[in-house]
């Protein structure tokens, strides 16, 4: 994930593009990033297959997703898989096992 | 992001929730929660600083973006990191350094 | 139609709100609400029932999804209802009925 | 509004599509639809002009969005206009004008 960050750093450095990555900017392509990735399955069962074309485009839009969700925790001085264990550290409290076992997933549960 | 992965996948399976998981319900997941990151900069200003209160939420939201990103990826048989690079590698080609740099960030370049 | 949009402008500038109303935040509001509307499909079978609850709730976020599309239009010069009605007559030139029907729906065809 | 649902429903009859829509990927379709139209004010300044092409997208993407909210509360059972003017109802008493003028909006008051 570090490689990754310096990786994207770089790129837009090397091409003066990092102006344009203002937090709120990179807040919106996140979200459009993320309706590409859904587009993938509009239409599509709940449970259908993911064949190879599925999947390469799915690993293409979630690519995209992530890199501009790795920006704006770059530009907002956030470790972000720090963050995502902290969450789970929270969940965990939130949702015990043995009282959150079997019963309906709620709508906030990872 | 292994170890992230690893813990994802046992807090699922720990509550039995694992089953809910399917690719296009973390597809539209990814989605909800791109949009209350999204959420965080509603009316605010493009360059707005970033305050503590803010970047707690950014944290948090970012988090669960990540999460079922991650849980997606995992369920479609795809490296999420690995993608990105390839992405990376793709996006090298397209918008090389001497003709990118200082013209107008495309749409589509990251 | 009208009426709606003319009741909205008039709730906006009783309050001097209608300042926050940029068509780019008009836009990032469009896509918040929509959100908070697929979320109450989240984790739901594709074909399960709307109750009374779900119905409510479908109808407050969907409410709030017209009610900014309608203010960005506004701002922008656009009758909502015609820009409809011209999609309609693109789309009906793109799909003949003839080599549409009994064909799998199309990603890009309403 | 009538007349466009009525339209939109006969479209689909006509293409035999209307088995496509089920409320769930109504939703999603409407969440889509919303990021393709924030998509075009991606990487723009929050304040900048709505020139005639700009125009004439935001109309393509805002009918996209109207329609397949049309279809979704013509599924679910929900006037959609009559649910607007309801939010508007409720939000006038959440927000009395003596207190809410010149107050910072609320995040979430329309």
């Amino acid at each position: 994930m570090d490689g990754l960050r310096e990786r994207l750093k770089r790129f837009g450095a090397d091409r003066d593009w990092g102006k344009f990555h203002k937090p709120k900017d990179l807040a919106v392509s996140v979200s459009i990033e993320a309706a590409e990735l859904l587009e993938l399955f509009q239409w599509l069962p709940d449970d259908g297959p993911i064949d190879e074309d599925l999947k390469a485009n799915i690993a293409n839009e979630a690519a995209d997703v992530l890199m501009y969700l790795v920006l704006l925790c770059d530009k907002s001085g956030i470790d972000l898989i720090a963050a995502a264990n902290a969450k789970i550290d929270r969940n965990e409290e939130r949702f015990p096992i043995e009282t959150s076992r079997g019963v309906a997933k709620p709508r906030k549960g990872i």
